[in-house]
């Protein structure tokens, strides 16, 4: 029988890979020597507890969660994790420029543009390309 | 004739009544004896170039900037703007909700805390009720 | 027989009433009708996982919150919240006062200031007076 | 004699009062029952070592810390303080407008607008009009 | 017969080059295979409507500017770019130097210390050397 | 006869050096021909007017500004500072990732993984190992 601590566990687990491929894994993995529970947290708590909950699209999790760390503008790695876990979930390249350009507004430039030097180092790592025209 | 400047104001004039009501209007007529050009940027900037782009739903324009608003936890006049700006797009109370309590994982409790006190505050003025029953 | 989930809630708010005495609680009931699971993971994952942890002493777990909300500057429910939890785990009031004026050296004189603002008022509300005394 | 500490303490205690007028003499004295060494720090540290310094206009050095604060979002209350400190050198209102409306470039709108907010309560204070037409 | 449009990416350009040089071009130049509007509102927006007005000296500009991005301390790439820009409007480096020191007092010393990094870079960059006589 | 100066300067040149080793000094060092006066304010305000302080033992001092430094997210190479400061004063390896982890509770899971990584750096330059076993 698994125990209700395995099923937050088994949920969290599958909400990482699905959501950050292997990425994820090897963030909690790099912590099992020196802050292992907060490698637990991230998968029981962030994952197994937050992002599998229904209510919202994995799509809108992810784009939330960019906007807010492009505004922060301190946690460069998690923002790019999370620019893979965007594309992972089926967010189009677009929607993820879209969301970082529009932090100009309430973070300022210096925020959106640094969220966009993390957009450009993942494209470029996936070979993503955008179609350059102006949208307007 | 309408010129640029005519048609950027007014995009962004029909966009701010669209996501705020009246509510953006007064915010913008209010700057008009200390900072009139603020409040034009605001219309034609922030409202006329930027929300109103194609690209993404503005649902998920206003989700995204919830959780920035939320994170950044400096801005609780512009957050419950937003939250009724998201309100009036069409988004689900539910979905407000769940955006703020994702931002524990990203920004911390206490971000997450006094998001969920903006909102309360904007649900009891439109008589927004949630079913009480928790999702897991 | 006690689940595990059972045993985290248990934990946890202990933790809590020991902390926050009856506050926090209040604080986590008043999440729910509007975000019951945010109240579930304060008691349950913030309290329960994270507070309840043996290895540092709890007035240390406290002085180290307090420093982190004065540093922010963007919580002060909360910072309030934290001062009370470190008188009621044995903080001495002086201990408390100390860890806010050292954060005008790392995150300014404004966030130190607004810091004791927050001391100000809940010694006033417990009846807590400082010898006057400088101590240099 | 005059002893050294009596020299900062002097060179600060002047700095504030032309600065703040009577203002940061209330602030510094409200903290001594609770923090009087901080009301120190900030009259011979702050003043006395930082704003007394030559090199720099009086009127630059509050002009430089009301965009930091308005960056900032989470001082409201000094922002003021250094509004009024503005005004008291000889800075014109309409730089400090100036000011707080170029932050939307570098901090976001929000930023920006509360900083407005907290100049509006201060001209208001002083019976300060600004000419209502438009720079551009 | 140039639109209002032209005009404003027209006053924007020469704006970003006077502040920026060649820098800021390359910037927005960056920007047009991945989000070329944020380049436009860039020249447009943040050189055309805002750094363009009169009323504040130029320098003033630079160095509120670079105040604010020495207390938010989390885009350092664009605070290096004002450095220059402060220097190429006719700010002394001295001047540069004291509104950083100064943020020791508003925003804490690591910010302090990090724009101070910043600007060393810029310096050597640039081949400037201050007098290292201290000033009180 | 030691000046009160020369006081202040040598009980923070102590303090600096119990703390940081030789790393302060060479930081404040590192100021000599850029900006003096800062290495000064460091020296003296920092660490002879505050860290000198009675009140509160060393290691509570460390933890503290390492909670405030992980929970800001802007200052790594200082948060470096601090935790090798705070093993130089006695604290335990394992109390410095404790007040790190939980950081995630209060300023979210991003900031406490950059605290944690910054740990692991200070940690593999000092041949630290912690026993892996969970706590719980």
């Amino acid at each position: 029988m698994a125990s209700e601590t395995d099923a937050r566990r088994e949920k969290g687990a599958l909400s990482l890979e699905k959501i950050t491929g292997a990425t994820g894994e090897a963030v909690v993995n790099s912590l099992s020597d020196i802050a292992p529970e907060l490698g637990d947290w991230i998968v029981d708590f962030a994952y197994g507890d937050v992002f599998s909950r229904p209510g919202l699209a994995l799509c809108t999790r992810e784009l939330t969660t960019i906007s807010a760390l492009t505004a922060l503008g301190n946690a460069q790695p998690q923002l790019k994790v999370h620019i893979e876990g965007a594309l992972n979930v089926g967010c189009k390249p677009e929607e993820i420029v879209e969301v970082i350009m529009q932090m100009a507004v309430y973070a300022g430039f210096p925020s959106a543009l640094n969220g966009i030097s993390a957009t450009r180092e993942v494209f470029a790592k996936r070979g993503i390309k955008l179609a350059a025209a102006r949208l307007d």
